[in-house]
């Protein structure tokens, strides 16, 4: 969310996308490589279930929970920093003032260019603090509200994600014969996934698809590779 | 990473530091949570030494794969829009123009105090793409080279937070043994975390030590219940 909230002319990902985003490409992939890799480890398919569903839920709460907090704590960090510019500005104003100089000054304008604005910017003390939280801070105000909504959406997509490479664990009993199925079913999601995360946020969608799955098999590999060394 | 380059006074964070917080927080979190849930459902520890391993060296791909590809992709985003506010300025600078008057009317100055800069902007065209990019877009030009680096410390941080959880459960075989001492040096582990980031990221390094480790316990305890219900 790095973009202006007013100007999105070249607004390319809404939140929820990026939410369903980052849940879903781990979801995809922690749980597929790690019912690939005890594949190699345990005879029978209900271990790995068991561990399959243990890890989806650690995974969506770690995620969903700790991005929740991280962005209640995102926003307290705004408003605190808010606070100290306020006092600044009332304050320290002609350091204050200096500092709007300053972010100028580093476009290549002269001081005549600049005293407008910031003549204009101290005369009006609520614009001045957002246009430093903003321009000297480079801070966007974060939307509290959208915390929980975020973390749900995260946690629902890394469970949606997660249940995909697990589900032919609970079809069949034989762990090696899941295996294929889960790995067909899950290139094929990753490969799909990653296209349609490439449309919303690169202008080459092929090459997402191509990485997103290359990713999941790398990890699966490594995955499978450990746990048939220590079985 | 939303802190300009150039004014560091209010900076709370390093680069680093951010990338350690990302993947051991994860990492201390999930193969515990596992590793618990997992204990619930098998009767010897090598099974959720294996499960663990496997899940470490997943994660550790998924995450620092995936922020070194997203880090790729975000300077190639970067690098497309700066090409595009490029030829923008040269083709259509009168709506340029007004894009910069639009950003200064936002804070309520007029077009007499605006047009001194807009001028001393559309005179020096490198120095008036730069200042789309950050002042209309929002958009911070991205490190390349901290790429890999980053991907590496998010990689190794989460095997260094996932071993540490995982460690009782090499030394000992009943899994039910090893869980106490799982939940004791985790439950420590992720308090000693939350308050060495809190410290960094927040005024209240206490509530983040207590949040962090509630988070953990959480998500232990669901993957617990889960995993004895299904086993």
């Amino acid at each position: 969310m790095r973009h202006t909230p007013h100007i999105e002319r070249h607004f390319t990902s809404s939140a929820i996308v990026r939410d369903v985003v980052i849940g879903m490409s781990d979801g995809l992939t922690v749980p597929f490589a790690l019912a690939a890799g005890l594949t190699g480890a345990v005879a029978v398919s209900n271990i790995i279930v068991t561990a399959g569903l243990a890890e989806i839920a650690a995974g969506a709460i770690a995620m969903g929970l700790g991005g929740y907090l991280a962005a209640k704590s995102e926003a307290e960090h705004y408003a605190s920093e808010r606070r100290r510019e306020g006092r600044e500005v009332r304050e320290i104003p002609d350091e204050e003032r200096e500092e709007v100089a300053r972010v100028f000054r580093g476009y290549g304008l002269t001081n005549e260019q600049i005293s407008p604005v910031v003549e204009a910017l101290s005369s009006r003390p609520q614009d001045w603090i957002d246009f430093m939280m903003r321009f000297e801070l480079g801070l966007e105000e974060p939307q509290p509200e959208r915390a929980r909504n975020s973390a749900l959406t995260i946690a629902t997509s890394y469970v949606a994600g997660g249940l995909i490479p697990l589900a032919p664990y609970m079809l069949f009993s034989s762990p090696h014969e899941a295996l294929w199925f889960s790995i067909g079913v899950t290139i094929v999601a990753l490969f799909l996934f990653g296209y349609v995360k490439g449309k919303f946020t690169t202008a080459r969608p092929l090459r997402s698809a191509l990485q997103t799955a290359l990713i999941g098999a790398i990890a699966a590999g490594a995955a499978f590779l450990i746990a048939t060394a220590i079985a």
